[in-house]
């Protein structure tokens, strides 16, 4: 197996296809790290995503620095993996946000309930929790793709 | 969709069938976050991995703090994601840490490549790189279940 760096641009082509990354913030020295849905937004190199109000995003109010793993798994010898440092950005409920409220619930409409993983306990009693809607400015962004040689 | 926590049991059953997570450590507030290969062993309650010499060696050598992150997707409404915060603890070449080290380097030797996303690029002319193996002792464990409404 053969192992490359990827582009750049190889990079943000993956980030593109992604609908699911695993999100890392911290703590005090202590990291977390969770599953969340994500949209990646090129002209802005930032990912959009939502939660409801728990551990996460208490500590990425705290301490914003975060960071981004996706993958695409074909098989043991042929995946590409991401991974991308960022910065959390809370989407508010102010009018100054509003327009970025509104695209930001627009892209998750479809996929409304697949970002629940990192939320508390949901029964079909409770009532839908509020999201949280926010972006990831993303910096530094590396990639490696695995493949057999030929 | 209906969210259930899982129990610690539950948790344990799922890290047992786990054979890679993404590991998450930190350094002066950033967190970083890359699969790995890793083997549960239920009665240390910890995870054996290993890497070469990198980023997150390095960091987990300066602050032995992470979180490790598996899942089992069968679909968007049908998966389970476990998080275990854990201590690092790397398995030195010292005598005292032989039998650690034979151990650890079977578990992983019929996946020898699997883990090297993490690593630096690797071409075939390369020699192999040196792993490192190490432990991660699990603190608390959480786990959520996602499954249809009967």
């Amino acid at each position: 197996m053969l192992i490359h760096k990827l582009t750049a641009d190889e990079c943000r082509d993956v980030l593109s296809r992604a609908r699911l990354c695993r999100l890392a913030c911290a703590r005090s020295d202590q990291p977390y790290v969770v599953p969340v849905s994500i949209y990646y937004e090129p002209a802005e190199n930032a990912v959009y995503s939502f939660s409801v109000l728990g551990q996460k995003i208490r500590w990425m109010r705290d301490n914003p620095l975060v960071c981004l793993e996706v993958e695409e798994i074909v098989s043991r010898s042929a995946w590409v993996s991401v991974v991308a440092t960022g910065r959390y950005k809370e989407i508010s409920r102010s009018t100054e946000d509003a327009e970025l409220r509104r695209r930001a619930s627009a892209l998750f409409e479809k996929q409304s309930q697949w970002w629940l993983p990192a939320t508390a306990e949901v029964t079909s009693t409770d009532r839908p929790p509020v999201p949280i809607f926010f972006r990831v400015m993303l910096g530094r962004l590396t990639g490696r793709r695995a493949s057999k040689p030929e």
